[in-house]
C-alpha cells in the first residue's frame, strides 16, 4: 500500500490506529466475550482487511455457541456477515481499494476451483464457509477477507447498508436454498415450513417468482402474524399435528408444488414430505443434527425432488439489484439495534427470540 | 368397426375368433395360472383393442405376485409390457386403425389432465400405470388399451419387435427415472447401484450422454461380468461392504456426479448417500418396501438431490429413434423366449434369475 | 345430446333456438359484415358447442382484413379469443358438459400429436391458430370448438370472465413469446420495443419475475404514459431515432438482458439488435410481414440468442392461477365495452387507437 | 521464483536462455515472419509465462492475415492455442508451478468479473480472447498467459498433448457454439452447414448427444468424405443449390432440430433458415463478415431460436474428460505436423486447404 492509499484510507478512518480492536470471541460450549483483541493482518496477496461498520448475528453463531460445530475452535472471533469500509488490501487484488464500501459474503471463494466455477462457492476448495467458522469472523471492528475480489462486493452509491447487511447470508440462503432449489415458479404453490428468519427470507424473496399461495406453517402465532404481513397467503399454526391435513385440504388434496424446510428437524422434515404433491419440490434449508426418516415406499412414484445446499450466496449481486430496485424490502426482518460494544446484549435479544420477537439485530461497530 | 376393417384385420390374424383367449392370471398371493378368458371389448370411444403378439415379464409382476401390490387384485391379468397389431378402436381413436403395429406403452395417459400436460403420465388422473394392475395387462392374446391415440406408439416399418418389448417400460425407466433424473452428462461420473435388468437398462442409456465413468456395484458377480459387456467402466461387488471407500478411491475422494439407485432396499440408497459427491444427484429407480435413513445431518450442506419417479414413459419416441439408428441396441438385455403357452415356464426362469442368469425373457403370443 | 342435457343447457339459456345466429364474417380485403349465420354443430366427437359471452378484437384480426393472412378466406367468421357456456359437447369430450363456463385458447390442440406432447400447441398437426382463420372463429353467438378437452379451460367459480378474455391470446402471448422465451428473471434488464396491446401484456406478465428494470419503447407517449402506470421504470420516445443510445445509456453501456420485439417491422428489430447486451436474448413478439437485416458480423461473437413463437397458449392454466391470486389484473388492458350487435363500432374504436387510446375492447354477445 | 523452482525448472527445459526466442509476427494484411523476439516476462503478479511445446493454426489466423480483425495490429506474436510447461508464475499464481504441463485456453478470463462468473469467460473484462489478438500470442517458444489460475488448465498424466492442443479452441467452439446452443440430444436430426475443422469439431462433440441423425452439408466431397468417417450419417454436397430440399426430404418435410452454422456467409445461413423445423434451433458458429438475413416473415412463427456465441472454453475441463476416457478423439483432425521453424510451411499447407486436404496442423515448438 503506497503512502498515498494510507492518506485516503486515513480520511475515511480517522480513528487513531492502536494495532487492537474489539471482538466477540467464542470462548468453548456456552462461552463468548467482547474481547480486546489484535487487528488482523495481511496474509495472502489476495486478502483484504475490510473494517466492519455493521454486522449481525446469525442462528448459525448460536450453534457453534452450544458446541454443534466442530471446526470452530474456541478463541475464534464469531460473526460472517456485514457490511464496511476497505482498509487494506493485498497485491493482487484488484476490484477493491481501501475506502471502498463493501458487503461482505457469508461465503469465501477462490473463484478459481471447480465448485467455484460451477458456481458453488460454498465447496470453495479454499473458502466455502470459513469466516466466523475456521478463521475469525466479522463481529469485530476489522475482519481479514480471503480471496477479497471474488468475496466482497461494492456497495452501490445511496444504498441502505442496513438492508444489505441481510445479503451477506440470509436473503441469498432463503433464495438459492428454498426458493431457487425448490424451482417456485409464477402461479405455483409453496408451504415453507419455519417461519423464523431464515423461512422469513424465504418467504420474502420466493415473491420475486410470484407463486399464487404461500402457505406459512409455525408453531409461534407472533411469527404468522409477521409472515402474514411479509406477503403469506396463509398461515398455520402447527401445534395441533394437523397442519398436514391442513395443506391438503388447501391444495384440493394436490399437496404443494414446493415445500420449503426452515427449521431443521426430523419432525419438519416429515411434515414437507407428507404435503409435498406429485411433481414436487423439498427444498431443505434447515441446518440438521440428526437423520430425517425418508418414505421412500410412497415417494418412490411420486416424482419428487428432495435438495440440500449450503448458500453458495452466488446470487448476491442479483439480489442487490432486486433491493436497489425495491422488489424486496430486506429490512423488514430488522428488529433490533445495538453497538458493538454491547454485542452481548444483543445476543441475549436475538437468543431469546420467542420472548423478544427478534428476528434480526444490526450490531454497529 | 366396418366390415371392410374386419375383413382386413381377418387377412392379419387367420384365426377362428371364438371370443375367448389364453391369458397369464394373478390368483392372489403366489399363485398365478394360464386361464383361458373373455377377450377384452372396446369399452370407451378412446380406447383400442390390440392382439398381442410379444410381451415380457419384469420385476413388479414378481412384486404383484408376492402380493406386494395391494391395487392388484385376484383375477387380473397381469403384464403392461408389449408390442402388437390394433384389432379394433373406439370412434375417437384417430391416429391408428386396425391392422397397425403398435408398441404399448406400460403408462396409459389421457393427454389432457394436468399430469399429462406436465409430461408426467405416470400421474395421469384416468391412467398412469394401471395396466396389469387395475385393469387386464398384456400377458394374453389381446388387451384393450384405454386412451389409445396417447398410449401407443406406431412401429416404424422394419423395425426389430423385440427391441421394441424392451421401450415399453425397462428402457424408459431406466433412462427417465435414473439418467434424465440424474442429469447424466457428457464427462461425468456415474454410478448405478444394482446390475440387474433395470440397472442395465440405465447403463445402457446413461450411454446416450457419454459420461467418462460408470461404475457398476452388485452382489453378484455374474451380473457385473454382464455390466462390464453392456459398457461399465467399472465393476465393483459389494459384498464385502466396502463398496463405498472403493468408489470414493475411485473418485479421488470426491465422490460420484449421479448414484442411481436400481435395487430399492435402505442398504442400497444408504449406499447412494456414501458415494454422492457435493453437487450431485441421487436419482432413485428402485420400488421401495420400506422407509430409508437420510442422513441430512451430514448431507444437508452437500449441495445434493435426491429424485424419484415412476416411469412416465414420456421419452419412447425419443427413445425409439435412438434404437432405429442403432445408438442403443436394447436386444442385448434379452436372454430367454417362451411361447405364451409356455408362459409359466417364463414364469419360472425370470423369477431365478440368479440361476438361470435370465435378464428379460420374451413371450411370443 | 340427451333431453335431460338439453333441459339443462336451456335453463342456462333461456332463448328460443331458431339455429341461426349473428357474427362477424371477413368477406375479403376491406370487408367485414355483422350478418346472419347458420350456428354451428358438432362435427367430430371430440367437438364442443360453446354460446360466447364475452369476446374482443385481436390486432391479428385487422391483419385479416387487410387481407395479409391468406389462410383466411372470405366468408369466414372471424375472432378467437372470447369465454362462455359449454352448448353441447362430442361424444368423446370428458373434461366438459353443457352448462359449464369455459375460456376459449385462441391455439386448438390435440394433446397427441409430437408438437402437443412438446408443449408447441401452436403446431398441432391437427389445430394450431385455425379459429377464426381456419375455421369459424368467436365473434359470433356460439362457435365450434375442435378438440374441445385440450382447447377449452374450466373458469374457476367466482372469477372475472373479462378479465379471462386477456387469457385467451394476448397475455399467454406477451408471456411466452416474450416473457418466457427472453427469460426475464429477477433482477434483470428488460426493454419492451412497442407499447401497444401486446408490449403491455408483455409488461404485465414480466413483472411476474421481478426484473429490476423495463425500459419501454414507442412514439406514442400516450401509449408510454399507459406503461408507467402499468410498471414501467423507464419509458423511452423512439420518435428521435436516439432510442438505442439512451438505453444504452440507461444501462452503463451494457445493454438490456432481454428485448421484447412488440410492433413487427425491421425498423424495431433493428432497435433490438442495437441494445442487446452480450448473453442477452431478443424475443420477437411482432408479427413481420417482411425479412429483417441480422447483423451477425457484429452478434456472431455476442453469445445472444434471438427467439421466434407463435404463442402455445400452454401457459394459460398458470396464467389463470395468477390471475386468480391477483398477482396480475389484466383488466387493465380493456378500455372500451360494446354489444355484440354493435361490433363494427368496437372495430371502429379499436382500429382507431392512436386516437381513441382503445387498448382491448370487451365485446359482449 | 526461488532458487529451488529455478533448478527444478532448470531440470526441465535444459537449454541456454538468452532471453530471445523464434516467434511467427503478424505484419499487416498479408504480411507475416518468422521472426527472433524478445521473451515475455511476467507483467501481473496473477499471470505465468508458458514454454509452448505444441500449438497449432486457427482460421482466424488466416482471417487476422487478410487484415479482418482490426484489434490485431501489426507486430503481434500470433496463435491462441497450445500446451506446454509452466515457466514463471506470479506471485498470486496459486493453481501452477514451474515444470507443470499446462494446456492453455483461446480464452483468458479472470474468474472475477460479471460475465466470468456467469460463465461467460469470452466477455471477460480484462480478458476474452486477446491471445494472438490483443497481446502476444502462442506461436512461438514462449508467451505471457494473463489470469493463468484461471487460463490454463493442468495436463494429466499420460494425456497425448497432440489431441489437447485441439481443446484450446476448436473443440470447445464446436461443442459450446454448436452442440450445446444448439440443444443436441439423443434422438434429435442435426444438421452442420460447413465440414471443415470447426465443423467436424461440431460433428465429433454432438456425438456426445447420441442424436439420431447428423446430416453434414458442405460443397467439397472430400471433406463430406471425412465427415462420414467421423460419423456424419448423411451427407449433401450443396454444389447444386438443393441441399435444402434434400434435408426437408430426409426429415420427412420436418426440418432439422439443430442447424449448425459453420461458415460465416449469408448463403449458409440463409440455408439453415430453411431447414429448420419448429422449435429447432439455428446455432451459428460462423465468423460473419457481413449482415445475413433473417425472414422473420416466414420464421416469426416457428418457434426457433437462432444463438450466437464466442467460444467461452468454459467447457475445456469437461471435454478433457471425454478425451481422456476415449468419448472423442481430437486427434482426428491432425493431418500435418511442422517444427516451429517450419511454421511458414505449416501456414501454406493450412492456407490450402482444398489442396493439401488439411484440418489441423500441429507445430511443435
Amino acid at each position: 500500500m503506497t503512502a498515498a492509499t494510507i492518506l485516503k484510507e486515513t480520511t475515511h478512518v480517522p480513528v487513531v490506529k492502536v494495532g487492537m480492536m474489539k471482538a466477540l470471541v467464542y470462548r468453548g460450549p456456552d462461552k463468548k466475550a467482547l474481547e480486546d483483541h489484535v487487528r488482523p493482518d495481511l496474509s495472502a496477496p489476495t486478502d483484504a482487511i475490510v473494517r466492519i461498520t455493521k454486522t449481525t448475528i446469525c442462528g448459525t453463531d448460536l450453534h457453534i455457541l452450544k458446541g454443534d460445530v466442530p471446526t470452530c475452535k474456541p478463541g475464534r472471533i464469531l460473526g460472517h456477515e456485514g457490511v464496511g469500509v476497505i482498509d487494506q488490501v493485498g497485491s493482487a487484488v484488484t476490484a477493491f481499494k481501501p475506502g471502498d464500501r463493501v458487503l461482505i459474503s457469508c461465503i469465501t471463494s477462490c473463484g478459481k476451483c471447480e465448485y467455484c466455477r460451477r458456481g458453488m462457492y460454498s465447496h470453495c476448495t479454499t473458502g466455502g464457509w470459513i469466516l466466523g467458522n475456521e478463521i475469525d469472523g466479522t463481529q469485530a471492528e476489522y475482519v481479514r477477507i480471503p480471496h477479497a475480489d471474488t468475496s466482497l462486493y461494492p456497495i452501490p452509491k445511496g444504498a441502505d447498508e442496513e438492508a444489505l447487511v441481510m445479503l451477506s447470508d440470509i436473503l441469498p440462503t432463503g433464495f438459492e436454498c428454498g426458493v431457487l432449489n425448490g424451482k417456485v415458479a409464477p402461479g405455483s404453490t409453496v408451504a415453507i415450513v419455519g417461519s423464523g428468519p431464515i423461512g422469513l427470507a424465504a418467504l420474502l424473496t420466493a415473491q420475486l417468482y410470484s407463486p399464487a399461495e404461500i402457505i406459512m406453517i409455525d408453531l409461534d402465532d407472533n411469527r404468522l402474524e409477521v409472515a402474514r404481513k411479509f406477503g403469506a397467503t396463509q398461515t398455520i399454526n402447527s401445534a395441533d399435528g394437523k397442519a398436514a391435513d391442513k395443506v391438503m385440504s388447501l391444495t384440493g388434496k394436490r399437496g404443494v408444488d414446493t415445500a420449503i424446510e426452515a427449521v431443521g428437524i426430523p419432525a419438519t422434515f416429515e411434515l414437507c414430505e407428507n404435503i409435498i404433491g406429485p411433481g414436487g419440490t423439498i427444498a431443505n434449508i434447515g441446518v440438521h443434527g440428526v437423520k430425517v426418516d425418508l418414505h421412500l415406499d410412497r415417494l418412490w412414484s411420486q416424482n419428487i425432488a428432495i435438495t440440500t445446499r449450503l448458500v453458495d450466496a452466488v446470487t448476491t449481486p442479483m439480489l442487490l439489484k432486486t433491493v436497489q430496485s425495491k422488489k424486496i424490502d430486506p429490512t423488514r426482518l430488522i428488529t433490533h439495534r445495538f453497538k458493538l460494544d454491547k454485542i452481548l446484549d444483543a445476543y441475549e435479544t436475538f437468543g431469546n427470540a420467542a420472548k423478544t420477537k427478534a428476528l434480526k439485530v444490526i450490531i454497529e461497530a
